[in-house]
């Protein structure tokens, strides 16, 4: 009979490097570095909305990380320890084994210890708290945009929503482009070093998961502004390229979730600032629009100069 | 059409104490007391193993967090942030009025701040990550207790078992002890009081959620000692007088999980401190037994003098 107790140790105990007792008590101890902030998110995934029931299990450990490092990247912050809350139906040994190696390829790319956890059978479900720390004062928040700030796009969104309605068998792909889609969608790749580079750069940051128009309305929000977006700047080419429909590729641009690219906006004093970085981080850095006064709301500026309003078609839990 | 941003920001938004930053951004902020190592800890509560699905929402929104809550009271820590992942069925305004209610009733009990969290539709899934903190060195970890030490354990051990039965119709209660018996299973009283006094006092702690011998074996395994607990001293007699059953008792004591007692072990030379914090705090410290070397193993001694070995009937996820 394995028990719960057996089935943590023997999969998810792994040394620690920034951390004083991980595992095997009632909570995790570590020490924030003086003269920094913690910054803390969790992420839930759920089979059946956020995963197919037969996902590959070590890209769902991957993933399940991924996605909270990707919150810790959006303040410009380093990611440190994480906390993993597992249901299961049941004590898979292929499984688990599959998900920890997937947990922990992340969690190396990204420095994080695993801390602490807890696990129950119940409907699959995967819940990950992430804590990072962040000099006092310095993270970057969604409120701090201004009017006349340029708004930036990291790498290239749109990939993830390709594989999945190509997934769904509701899109053929490239098959030269199939493979980099499936991995937008299934080893997303948090942005931490460019979230690090752009403290004292970017007034305004967060991590597009819910689609670019959806999250960028919570950055509009946050920080009382409007923004046009130019579509002549939009990375959409690779996406044309990969799926052969001009429509589609815009859709997955524009409203597509899951790519954890980061949405930023940066005074325009700081474009040189931000081409040096594109180049010495090898990561394609958009300048996909400008942020305008509130009033103009939201907006898409096409080539010929017609302006159209968006909606914030961004993927909602509870709406969809 | 309610979205899930609208769901969070209605019932999850309270005024916080102790944080530079909760909710609406990418993570929340905030700053440990300088020369304090952070004390984390998560737990996954799931419909149908750890509540009923027509549990009362209110009374899962305050166990829900409390027993987060005492995973920090167990390392003689103060807790100060929480974070809240759910997965819920459905939208369903009245539920989360009274889970909010619920969670914010131990939040303001216990002084912890709501700072973040996230919400998708799923099976019902209350996963809580606790925050708290300690000066650094002085955690009361589990692997601390030294055979010759005595063995302690708060308050009424035995009480939620009791009530748990009482609910599937298997054992009647004395009315007039019912509902202290539903209290302790419903609405735990996490020992934060106690664990922060006994620093410096206690040599090993932790909290009882699996059942007295069930989480005394791991204290046993992380110290390396065995444990010697005496019949005559374990408080059953309130436990005989809810149910009229001495056997049901014991096991309601020894093996019942969910009262969120702290167990922990002391030199004898604090008895009469242990004492005087039992007055102060006007709560029940029984010393039930002591610890033994190793090769001793785990037994009960009898009012007689005979010794009975005993297994660790804990519950477990996996296992039950």
């Amino acid at each position: 009979m394995t028990s719960e107790f057996d089935l943590i140790r023997r999969h998810f105990t792994r040394p620690t490097r920034h951390t004083d007792l991980a595992g095997g008590d009632d909570a995790a101890l570590w020490q924030t570095t003086p003269g920094h902030q913690m910054v803390v998110s969790t992420d839930m995934l759920v089979e059946g909305r956020h995963f197919f029931a037969d996902a590959d299990p070590a890209d769902l450990g991957w993933k399940s990380l991924a996605v909270n490092v990707s919150d810790i990247a959006a303040m410009g912050a380093t990611p440190r320890w994480a906390l993993l809350a597992l249901a299961l139906p049941d004590a898979d040994a292929d499984w688990l084994t599959g998900f920890a190696d997937g947990f922990y390829a992340c969690a190396e790319a990204f420095d994080v210890d695993l801390v602490g956890g807890d696990t129950t059978r119940g409907p699959r479900n995967l819940s990950v708290t992430i804590c990072g720390e962040v000099p006092t004062g310095t993270a970057i928040r969604r409120d701090g945009a201004h009017a006349g700030d340029d708004l930036w796009i990291s790498g290239q969104p749109g990939r993830a929503a390709l594989a999945l309605w190509h997934l769904r068998d509701q899109l053929p792909l490239d098959p030269a482009h199939r493979d980099t889609c499936l991995a937008a969608l299934l080893r997303p790749q948090p942005r931490v070093a460019l979230g690090l580079a752009l403290r004292g750069v970017a007034s305004a940051m967060l991590d597009v998961s819910d689609g670019l128009l959806g999250d960028l309305g919570h950055l509009l929000d946050a920080s009382a502004v409007g923004a046009r977006i130019s579509a002549t700047q939009l990375p959409e080419a690779a996406l044309i390229t990969a799926c052969g429909d001009a429509a589609r590729a815009r859709q997955a641009c524009l409203s597509g979730g899951d790519d954890y690219e980061l949405l930023f906006a940066a005074p325009a004093a700081q474009r040189n600032t931000i081409a040096r970085l594109s180049a010495s981080l090898a990561l394609p850095l958009h300048h996909i629009g400008s942020l305008t006064p509130p009033s103009d709301g939201l907006t898409l500026l096409a080539a010929d100069g017609t302006r159209t309003p968006l909606t914030r078609r961004g993927f909602d839990h509870f709406s969809a």
